[in-house]
Parts: structure tokens; C-alpha cells; sequence
């Protein structure tokens, strides 16, 4: 080849690259223009299907898309046999898994045996308030017919409706695609710690977002009218903030209305369940008071070309820890692995102590009431028994609480131990009155064992959630495809797991 | 006054300014030449009189000197009269006091109850070795006695010879004022978990200096045969290190030589004593993980015109926290205290239950020794107590635990209050079979009344030490001033104070 031709071939490749570099950054800095017009994806209500937000936000929806990867099951009664006992009567003793991702909120929901079998709309056991954390068609169907119609009724009851995931919707206006409190019941929640609308800056929304969700509640009932003049109950998610965010607070909130979420099976003290208070909990912790937001280690800035956005891959920090926490902790991902194990191993330690006391004083509470104790002799006990069973699920019922408040987790663990072997030092002396002495409780050891002393009819409540997969939950997505509510394959490709044997 | 006259007063004045901020600085630099050529102190030995060390390094003895303004008492037993029951039989019960700063070491050690009352030199009731962290001077008698021969012996023994407190001689050679280590138990200590001198860096001195006495350790009884031919048995300082310096790992230790440090006159449990494993429990914490030692907080840099030394008056960071804390935590003062004050409220709600439990444990034993229980029965029971109590006291034992370990703290105290409760509930169970329910264990409310449970004779006590520090205390005091050990009137004239009436 001439010296000239290699030249020339050598300035095209050149002029080609550059050209190549030209188009792309100018299609990059299109894609950012767009992103900073705010573009309308609806112009009025929500629009709930995730895939619809797509277009103009692709990263965002492509990294949401991932969360569908934190899909395996984590049997906690499995890992935690004593849970059966804790929540015995209740629908956490029959199943109970760790969190997954984002994009698994509704097939969780619809398979764990917690929500039953319904065969028709009006049939239980859960309300309708069951869906409050699982869908952007939560907030479109209380902005559609009211917040008090929306709480009526059964779970079943709008099966067909709720058919999309936690998406886009749940945490971003349609009309402007800025963060938003979808749900009344937060801002009720806020509003009763003075934390009015005008004093919420951008960065506690990054997250009062996920305090939406990610919040400890009650079904407060509440009587009213409907549009055609009949009496209802709605059963409203309520946020117990009035007297702070504190465990205490909220149990002192929850005794003086002389609320219970249920009557455990074995001991009958009347109990509180702590849903997931992790907002509440990760303020008592130092990187709230630093002013960071649940965003920050969550959904970390993530840059792609010339567009640098928040991952929407909301996740647990660690599986990221170069991007999360190691931007502020320098150290290597080794040392800050190892002190974190080792956190965690004292939280476990704690837990487990709190755990075996609790399911003890249930079931030696149980025991007394067989040999004739009397409700006078009882009611100091199983006082108790609730208190530290809140406290107890108040510090670990949050997603990663520990990683939010460490010594708030390990002082209410060691405060719900103590106050459970409490409750058994007394009930060792109501059982000695009756000749009664040194109890020992049933063998819990294994799951099967633990829910067999609690009642939980396993195999009948499977085999009933089995014929409702097949039956009625097919009939819901069926129609929400025909309406035009589900349209995307993604969502209705998702691996279904659970638990419980799938045949 | 003609212009002349003004610029010429000015220009006087001016020059003479100058001429003396040459000069302080000339000083400055003199001064600081001396300090870079590291004086000799003393040619060979130790020079325990801290004021023969002034001449050379004049900030770090003044700072030192300021130590002794932390003289106040807080009487612990009467804080927590729990503890009265939890250290019966044990001199803790008689007096137990927060700790002071180090120029009051000696004072306190010789006006506690617990070192009591002895007339003459093989008087007790303590051995040797309860000065080895007192007094530069016992390294000394150390080097010039030997260390077998230096732990033989009671308390009273070598009064006369012990007489300045904590200061320069414990931690630097007389020879070149380096860092050193003068207590051979810690290099023992320290063989045995693998750190040996050619390891050991500048900055681990800066907190192996103070590892020297912030340390666990126990007395192991150790024959030998004296220079006389004469058997003899020592009771020498040993750290209890060789299986880690986590509490279950020196639990471990002491249970495998079934070592107990006395028998808890109300359970009869055999007991452990944590002295003050200050730095076994830093070292579980995020601040040592990081490469923090002892002084980068204790000890601050601190700049007097042109030098710059390390603050010798030793104290807790909170004292000085722009000093210290926060020149890594970057914060307002207030923010920061708010956090502390937390995380102690945390530390302080664990450390009451688990001392509550404890003492309601031994109460609760010895009346099951009294209604009959046998040594089968109360063997496990006091084995957990024993333990329960190892663990609570290794979490506070130290000074400023919770600071050094928050986590580990809370973790502790979690298990140890568990722990303590267990024990609780087997004991109902003893007790029931002996017919005794529901035992109500006495008033302990107060440290009066706590003391008398456990059997304090306080005001005998407190009769015979105000003799004993009439009469033979004052002679070891004149006896040392004659003698040249004792030189510094700042040391004499340190004010006495202690938790019982002066006369």
C-alpha cells in the first residue's frame, strides 16, 4: 500500500470515529434535554404501568427492571421456627419470607398464604388495606372513588385492579415526574409530627418517598357514609406518629387507644405487629441525624455516557458498597465488610436471645391458663409479653434496621429480652401456685414443629392458595390485561416462588 | 510633640516589639532543641518523682499536674446500690468510686475502704499487688528487686516505698524519654497473643502505654524460692489473654484454670472480677479498627507558640471535644454531644437491667441455699450467674467503655441481663421445689441498706481506715520525704476526699 493510501484510509477512520463520538453525545445530550423538560407521561390521575414511563426514562426504568432479580425466598419461619409461636393466630406464623425486590411487591403479595384464598370479591381474609404498599393502583383507585372506599371491603375485591407493581407511579407525579407523597395517610402521618408540607425540603423527600411504604401503621377503623347513603367501615392505614417515632412512643400511642392488631393463640395477650417501621428507625440513627435520605445509599447516582441519573435497582447498599458507603467510609470493601459482619453478629446474638424468651413466655403463658390461671393473675403477664414483643418487632421487623440504628436495634433488643424473661420469671411463680414447677415448652425446633404447636393447618392453607393461583388470580390478570391496566410482559413474566411446594 | 519626635517613638516602640518576639521566639526554638535531644533523666533505673522531669519537659508536667483537677468523687455503690449485692464479700462492696485523674491514683488507692486498715508491713487485707498500677515507683521496685519478690508480700508492705503517683516514670525511659513499656506482665501479655516487640509500631506504643494498666488481669499465684532460700509464694499481675481479648475469650481462660477471684457471699457463686479492660474492649471497636490509638484522643496535640506536644492531662475527650472529637467528626458540638448522650442513655438503660437481674440472681440464690438447696442443683445456676456477671462487668469495668465499643457494650450487657435472668428462672423452679413462691428478695434501694445486706460493717470500716491514715500512713509519707522518693509538695498537698466522712 502506497504511504498516501494508508494516510487517507487512516484520516477516514479518524473522521469516522469523531463523527461516531459527535452523533452519540449529541443523542446523549438529546436524551438529557428531554429528561430535563419534565415530560407528561398522563396528563391527569397516575399512570401506573411502569413500562409507560419507559420512554422518557429508560435508565430509570431499565434499573428498576433489576430489582425483579432479588427474587429468591427466604423462609424466616423456616431460619426462625420460634416466629410460628410469636404470631400464632396470626398471619405471619403461616408464612414469612425476607424481602425481595421492588418488582416482586404483587406476586408476593398475591402468593404468601398470609393473604389466603379467595374465590370471589368479597371473600377474606385480609382487607383491601393489604395492597397499600404494593402497587401504584393503590393511590390511582383512592384518587378514582375516595381513600374511604378505597379501604372498604375485601383484599379480593380489587384483584383485577391492582395488577402493577411498585413502579414509577407510587413515588412520581404523571404530570411533572417529581418525587410526590401518593399516599394521604404519610402526609396525616407528618402533619402529626408538625412536619407540614411547607417545611419538607427536596432531600427529605429522597426519603419520605419510601416512608410512604416503608412505615409502621395500623388499620384504624372508621365508620362513614357511602355515595349511596350505606354505612361503611373502612379499615385506614394509619401511621401511630402522634406521640413521636420512637418504639416507645408508638406503643404508648397504641396503649392509651387500647389497640391490637390480634390475641396470640397461645398465651391470648393482646398483640401489636410492627409492620415495617424503617423510616421510624432509621431516624434514631446517625446517618439520618447527618442528613442523609434512604436515596442516598439506595439509589446512588449512576453515570451512563453523558447522562448521570439515581439507579432505581433499590437494593440493600452492600451489594454495592464501592458506590454506597464507601464514598463516605474510606476504607477497603474488605475492612468495611468485616465490621459490618461483625454488627450483624450482635444484632443476631440479641435476636435470637429476644426470640426463644418471647415464644417461652407464650408458651408457659399457655400452660397457665391450662392449670386454671385467672385473668387477674394473667393480665400483668401478658402486658408485658406485648411490650416486648413490639419492641422486639419494632427493631427488626424494618428492612436492615440494624444497618439504620445499630445501637437503637441493640438497645430494644436487649430491653424485649429482658422484658420477655421478665414475663417468664412471673409466670414461673403463677405455675408454681399451681403446682406446676420448672415447664419445660414443646419441642419448636423446626418449622413443621413450631406450626403445628401454633395451628397453622400448613397443607390445608397450601392447597387452598394453590386452587386460587389457578383459579380466581388468573381470572384478575386476565381481565386487567383486557382493560388496557397490565400491559406489560416484563410484569407478567415473573418468576412466581414461594415457601410452600408450587404443586 | 513635633512629628520628629512621633515617628521616632514609633519606630522605638516598633524595634522593641520586634526585638522581643525575636527573642521568645529564640526561646521557643531553645526550648524546643531540648525537647528534640531527648534529655537523660536519670542515667540508669527510673525516675519515679514526675517533678524531676518538669525542668526538661515543662508543658507536658504541667499538664500532667492538671490531672488532679479530676478529684471529684461519685460514689458508685450509692449511685447503684445494686452493686453492693453484686460484689458481696469482695472489697468493691465496701467502696467503689468513678474513676479520677491520674496525680489523685495514690490518694485514692490509699483512702478506698477496700485497700483497709493494716498497722505494720505484713498487715492486709491486700497483697502487693493491688499498687501495680498506681506508682512509677513499683516498675522501680520491680528493677530492683525482682518482679517475683516485688508481688510477695501484703499491700502494706512497700507503703513507704510507693509514693508518687501515675506519671512520667510509667511510660518513658529515664534515659531518652521514649515510649516504653515498664510493666512486664503486658509484654507477656502480649507474647502470648502473638505481639511480639519487633511488631510493635509507634502508634501501638501510644496505646500500649496505657495498656500497661487499662488492662484485665488477675493474680496468679506463683512459688518460687526467694534469695534466701526461703519458699515463697507471689501473686503476680497476669493478663488473661491467651485465647483473645473478647470477654467469652478470658471467660474461656479463667474457666479452663478454674480461676475465681473470690466467692460472692450471697449466691456463694465463684466469681470473676473485671479490673478495667479498657483496652481489650477498644480494641473490639471502630475506633482502634481504624488505627486510632489511646492518645490521639486521650492525649491531643496541642500547640504553646512555637511547641507543640501532646497533652499530658489525660481525661475523657468529651472534656475537650473540639480538641479531639471533632477534628474527625465534623459537627457541631452540640450535634455531637446530643449523640453521645444518646447512645449513653442507651448504655445506662442495659447496664441498670442487667445490674437489677444480677443482684436479684444472688439474693434470690441465697435464699435457695437457705431453704435447702443442694450443691447439684444450684451448681449450673451459679455457673450462669457467674458468667452473667463476667460479661457485665467486662462492658463497664472500664473507663469509657461505651465510647471505646458501643456495640460491643450493648451486646454484653444484653447477654450478661439474659444471662442473669436465666438464672433468675431456674431459681424459681429450685425454689418452688423447696415450697417457696413467687420470693421477694429484700430492699436494696439504698447503699445503706444494700451494704447491710451484704454485710458491710461500714462505719468499723471507715473507724479503722481514719486511723490507719492518722498513724501509719503518715509515717510512710515521712519516711518517703526523708528518704528523698518523695520530693513534689504538689503531690502532698493533693486534697483528700473519698466517699465516707473525713472524720
Amino acid at each position: 500500500m502506497k504511504k498516501n493510501t494508508l494516510i487517507l484510509v487512516i484520516a477516514i477512520l479518524g473522521i469516522s470515529f469523531m463523527t461516531y463520538m459527535m452523533l452519540s453525545i449529541g443523542e446523549r445530550k438529546q436524551e438529557q434535554a428531554i429528561l430535563n423538560t419534565a415530560p407528561i407521561i398522563k396528563a391527569e390521575g397516575i399512570e401506573t404501568r411502569s413500562d409507560k414511563w419507559a420512554d422518557a426514562y429508560p435508565h430509570q426504568y431499565d434499573t428498576w427492571k433489576q430489582t425483579a432479580e432479588s427474587n429468591e425466598i427466604e423462609d424466616m419461619v423456616k431460619k426462625y421456627p420460634q416466629l410460628a409461636i410469636l404470631w400464632a393466630g396470626y398471619g405471619f406464623s403461616k408464612d414469612y419470607n425476607a424481602p425481595r425486590g421492588h418488582a416482586n411487591a404483587l406476586i408476593s403479595n398475591r402468593s404468601t398464604l398470609r393473604t389466603g384464598a379467595p374465590t370471589g370479591p368479597n371473600d377474606g381474609p385480609m382487607p383491601m388495606a393489604c395492597w397499600a404498599c404494593k402497587s401504584p393502583d393503590v393511590p390511582r383507585l383512592m384518587q378514582e372513588h375516595g381513600e374511604l372506599e378505597y379501604f372498604t371491603g375485601k383484599w379480593a375485591r380489587a384483584g383485577d385492579e391492582i395488577v402493577n407493581p411498585i413502579g414509577c407511579g407510587d413515588c412520581h407525579s404523571s404530570q411533572d415526574a417529581q418525587l410526590t407523597i401518593t399516599r394521604p395517610y404519610l402526609k396525616r402521618g407528618l402533619d402529626a409530627i408538625g412536619m407540614t408540607e411547607d417545611k419538607i425540603t427536596y432531600q427529605d423527600m429522597r426519603s419520605l418517598a419510601c416512608a410512604q411504604c416503608h412505615s409502621e401503621y395500623y388499620f384504624k377503623k372508621t365508620p362513614y357514609t357511602d355515595k349511596d347513603g350505606k354505612d361503611q367501615i373502612a379499615a385506614v392505614v394509619t401511621f401511630p406518629w402522634a406521640k413521636g417515632l420512637a418504639a416507645e412512643d408508638m406503643e404508648e400511642y397504641y396503649n392509651e387507644i387500647e389497640f391490637k392488631d390480634w390475641t396470640n393463640k397461645m398465651s391470648k395477650a393482646p398483640m401489636l405487629k410492627a409492620q415495617h417501621p424503617g423510616y421510624e428507625i432509621f431516624t434514631t440513627g446517625v446517618h439520618f441525624k447527618r442528613g442523609l435520605a434512604c436515596a442516598d445509599c439506595h439509589m446512588p447516582y449512576t453515570q451512563k455516557g453523558a447522562i448521570k441519573f439515581s439507579s432505581h435497582k433499590i437494593q440493600k447498599p452492600l451489594n454495592d458498597i464501592a458506590n454506597t458507603c464507601l464514598t463516605c467510609h474510606k476504607q477497603s470493601e474488605k475492612e468495611f465488610k468485616d465490621i459490618v459482619q461483625e454488627k450483624l453478629d450482635r444484632k443476631d446474638q440479641l435476636n435470637v436471645i429476644a426470640m426463644d424468651n418471647l415464644a417461652a413466655a407464650h408458651l408457659t403463658a399457655k400452660k397457665a391458663w391450662e392449670v386454671g390461671a385467672t385473668d387477674a393473675e394473667m393480665a400483668p403477664v401478658l402486658a408485658t409479653i406485648r411490650s416486648a414483643q413490639w419492641l422486639w418487632d419494632y427493631s427488626i421487623a424494618s428492612h436492615g434496621s440494624f444497618f439504620h440504628a445499630p445501637g437503637e436495634t441493640l438497645r430494644l433488643l436487649g430491653v424485649a429480652g429482658s422484658k420477655a424473661q421478665e414475663a417468664r420469671i412471673t409466670l414461673a411463680g403463677i405455675l408454681a401456685n399451681y403446682g406446676v414447677i420448672n415447664y419445660q415448652i414443646p419441642d419448636i425446633s423446626t418449622k413443621e414443629l413450631a406450626q403445628q404447636v401454633a395451628g397453622v393447618p400448613f397443607e390445608k392453607l397450601v392447597k387452598a392458595k394453590l386452587d386460587f393461583k389457578k383459579g380466581l388470580m388468573q381470572e384478575w390478570i386476565t381481565d386487567a390485561k383486557e382493560d388496557g391496566r397490565l400491559t406489560s410482559t416484563f410484569v407478567e413474566d415473573l418468576p412466581v416462588k414461594s415457601a410452600y411446594p408450587q404443586n
